[in-house]
């Protein structure tokens, strides 16, 4: 049995982030992609849509200019074909502040001819956007007026 | 090909959120069920995690008696034997404020003898946050200080 698309396309995804090699995924990504991170653009650049190699590879350097990963556990995880999601648990620096960060994040991938077409990521941004800022926002109670 | 569990439990939770019957769903619930919602528990006390089939379905109250859902958009699904992931796009109503929301929400979940065992949910949390706020959050950029 064949190593399913999703394996590969994760060594190349962390070796981009982490040593900048970004050799490996350029054949690992689609030239039709499309991609996107859903959360807060003002505080993140680098989340939003993506459409294409070119503006994929620029995304993936722009995460690797703004942090490293130290670890990831993957959660859940559910394979199908040419599809894969998981849960994975992320712990990172910042390498503006070395500020340790840890998150939640869901992926859904879709490859195509064993490169990757298309992914969606969702994370749990308010928990991210409290860490990044280094303290809790107060938040009222949902329904009590709020 | 029997019916995938996802889609039974699927209607019968959107049937307890909207109608309060809670019925169908006592028999869809492995008893020893697994329950997580990541986000930010003061505001909405009916996240985090919950144990147990009497636990999960008194959360689904919570829910009921929280939003009201009005549409849903299924934007990814991966399907494995027992187990299911998708991505959707949901429509809601605050009780409290009538307050239009959209929220996107992953879910990974496992069945066990066509019964819901464990499922984790995770959500644009600070972009719910906003709404339920009705205004935004202002943010500095990520890595300058922040």
């Amino acid at each position: 049995m064949a190593e399913h698309s999703l394996w590969r396309f994760s060594r190349a995804f962390h070796r981009a982030v982490n040593e900048r090699q970004m050799e490996d995924l350029d054949e690992l990504i689609d030239e039709e992609i499309d991609w996107a991170i859903y959360g807060p653009i003002d505080m993140f650049p680098f989340f939003g849509a993506r459409r294409g190699k070119a503006a994929v590879l620029d995304v993936i350097r722009q995460i690797a200019d703004s942090v490293q990963v130290h670890r990831f556990n993957r959660e859940t995880l559910t394979l199908d074909a040419d599809s894969a999601a998981s849960m994975l648990r992320y712990s990172l620096t910042s390498h503006g502040s070395s500020k340790p960060i840890a998150v939640r994040i869901a992926h859904f991938a879709q490859f195509r001819g064993g490169r990757l077409r298309s992914i969606r990521v969702l994370l749990d941004s308010f928990d991210l956007v409290e860490q990044a800022l280094g303290h809790p926002i107060p938040l009222p109670k949902f329904g009590s007026g709020a």
